[in-house]
């Protein structure tokens, strides 16, 4: 037997608060706890072993280290008592015991309620018209203080839009906010990429993006089996007129489109394009639909982009229909009740989520003045998994 | 009316083999072909506008360049025939025409028969049994050759693994290499990470992949929405004895597992597993079945990793049932029937398809020789689009 209390099996950054149990008896395979204030829970046996460490945690790892197809069988709990120090007490068939911290057991107890909680609601924008201002964050000191990252990432993940304002127009303040935040995804156009205007663009820059013309409201790279999760847009030069941002909440749409139009919001769910960008050096392709709405812990993806939208991969006789879908989605994108509309300033920094939000531009006169945003992307998963650390870094704040 | 013939939409680098036209013709808002050789296609009219350089793509990006609300009305099209030099006329409403080279034409057609292609074909390995080699490509030459870059990477789509042999000790070779492929898919372990033994690892170091023991058969960050989907092992020193490579086909293994077991089957491609992942600079996580049964388009994924898969997110009453599964999976996966074991010798690099194939080590002594690989992930997305372009690239060859 160990005398010695098991701590719970995670490094020491995790803290547990205290929840002492009221009672704790084994049934079959199953140890049930209840707490003081009321809540309970049933452990599978097998799954506390597992779980244990110095039975399958590795003591020096804290990783778990018994391959499934050599976890010992069931029965394997004995027995169960609430310990002199509150511990919950559990001594195995092979007579040898465990003592496991009731705040540990209690956060998978919360956990299994609401698995990804700690990701935030998405909510829709607070601002839905033209000309107001997105959510915006000051972030003149966002590279020392925790307290402004995590503010701007919650916003972000919550409204799918949020600004900093005053981080200054070094072309290379992207790299620095980087590493704050976790791996940028690269692609085949850089880790940070350029949009700016360019008289004499070479094959690589030959794009849209690099004039001074409107662009309609889009999603990047709809190419990939998934888009890039968040965007982020640093204006560090802008002496144009012209080329303010645009964007729209694509939750409030598709929500709004599945109200008003179902026909259009079934052809835009279910019908498939493919689509496809090929430049000399690289040959992306996909096909899905233009929504794929929120499925199996995925969120909703919108897949937008009209040079992109290569081949109809559909029924031939969906296509009037699926036009007709494309008009009215277009025509909602670009109203005043889904988007707002705001210029860019240098030292302004724009981040959205690319799957939920379309962005574009109005036109701009390229040779009246230089303008000049740097951009990079990064999965949701990178951005969540700092928001998260960031929550556990700052509890009881 | 043009004069000139107009250009397929695409930029010069493709080239489109000629095929004659039979008959074109109007049938309401659709052009109907039909080639010399017998095969025929129904092209939408405001799909074809959409796609004419001048009309909805920008001669200059060859970009589509129409937001899909100011597309024109159907109909669109008054009239087409064959021209005197085989393409194909289109008169538009408004009495402009253009000129469609029929080659283009017929690459739509029959891309729309097979969308996505040239990926590939998947296929079981050739090789599934103990100790054979898996499929081996001489890697001397393929920093500067394409045919071998071509050859591994289409081996290595096809069977999920292949390996290189003889590509030198260079600690920084898969920097090399990825300028042949394209973006590194970077993750919070870095953009390429070592497995090392490490007597005293820090506390970024501290994974049970850093020690000499075994490791089961697994798939990397299960914890991510779309996992890393190939991985590339570089084998730049190996003095410890043992510590052999692992390699189980999970695509036979899963067709199995739906023959022989196929409530273990329906356990696994449906129960649902938090996958989690926490580090003082960490937290991921994810919620999805261990097996990812093929849907959408998006291929089989495997999520096996027990370090991290942390708490049930299914009815309770399941998982007794779920253990079972898991143990018979894990039996299965390193039986001979699904896998191949085979030793690491320095200059050797085992690429993998990590969504795919399970991987593990043995067991080997630590303290008795240095043995060192250097790994990266690459998204499945850039590695299709290195292939295509290599094809395109060598098209007759």
């Amino acid at each position: 037997m160990s005398e010695l209390l098991s701590a719970p099996p995670t490094p020491d950054f995790a803290h547990y608060p205290w929840h002492g149990l009221k009672s704790a008896r084994v049934n079959d395979d199953w140890v049930e706890c209840r707490w003081a204030d009321g809540a309970s829970h049933r452990f599978y046996g097998l799954w506390l072993w597992e779980n244990t460490v110095g039975r399958g945690i590795d003591p020096t790892t804290r990783e778990m280290v018994v391959d499934p197809g050599d976890l010992p069988t069931v029965p394997i709990v004995d027995g169960v008592e609430i310990g002199d120090n509150g511990t919950l007490v559990i001594r195995w068939t092979d007579h040898s015991t465990d003592r496991l911290h009731p705040g540990w057991l209690r956060s998978i107890a919360d956990c299994q309620q609401a698995p990804l909680a700690a990701i935030g609601d998405a909510r829709p924008w607070p601002l839905q018209q033209w000309d107001e201002s997105p959510p915006t964050i000051d972030g003149r000191s966002i590279l020392i203080d925790d307290s402004v990252l995590q503010a701007w990432l919650t916003t972000l993940v919550r409204y799918g839009l949020a600004r900093l304002s005053g981080v200054g127009d070094d072309p290379d303040f992207l790299f620095g906010l980087a590493k704050r935040i976790g791996p940028i995804r690269s692609t085949n156009f850089g880790a940070v990429f350029s949009v700016r205007s360019i008289l004499n663009p070479s094959a690589e820059e030959n794009s849209v993006a690099n004039t001074g013309v409107m662009l309609g409201q889009h999603t990047d790279l709809p190419t990939r089996e998934t888009p890039p999760g968040f965007q982020l847009l640093h204006c560090v030069a802008n002496t144009a007129s012209g080329g303010w941002a645009t964007m729209t909440d694509g939750a409030a749409l598709v929500e709004h489109l599945r109200r008003v139009a179902p026909e259009e919001h079934r052809a835009l769910t279910t019908l498939r394009w493919i689509f496809a960008n090929r430049s000399p050096d690289a040959d992306h392709r996909w096909s899905a639909p233009m929504i794929e709405l929120p499925e199996s812990g995925r969120p909703l993806t919108l897949r937008c982009f009209y040079p992109v939208r290569a081949v109809p991969d559909m029924d031939e006789h969906e296509l009037p229909g699926m036009y007709r879908a494309m008009r009215k989605f277009s025509e909602l994108a670009r109203a005043g009740e889904f988007a707002i509309r705001f210029p860019y300033a240098p030292g302004d920094l724009v981040a959205f989520d690319n799957r939920r939000v379309l962005h574009g531009r109005d036109a701009f006169d390229a040779a009246g003045g230089e303008r000049h945003l740097r951009g990079c992307y990064f999965d949701h998963d990178d951005v969540y998994s700092r928001l998260r650390v960031l929550r556990r870094n700052r509890k009881g704040l």
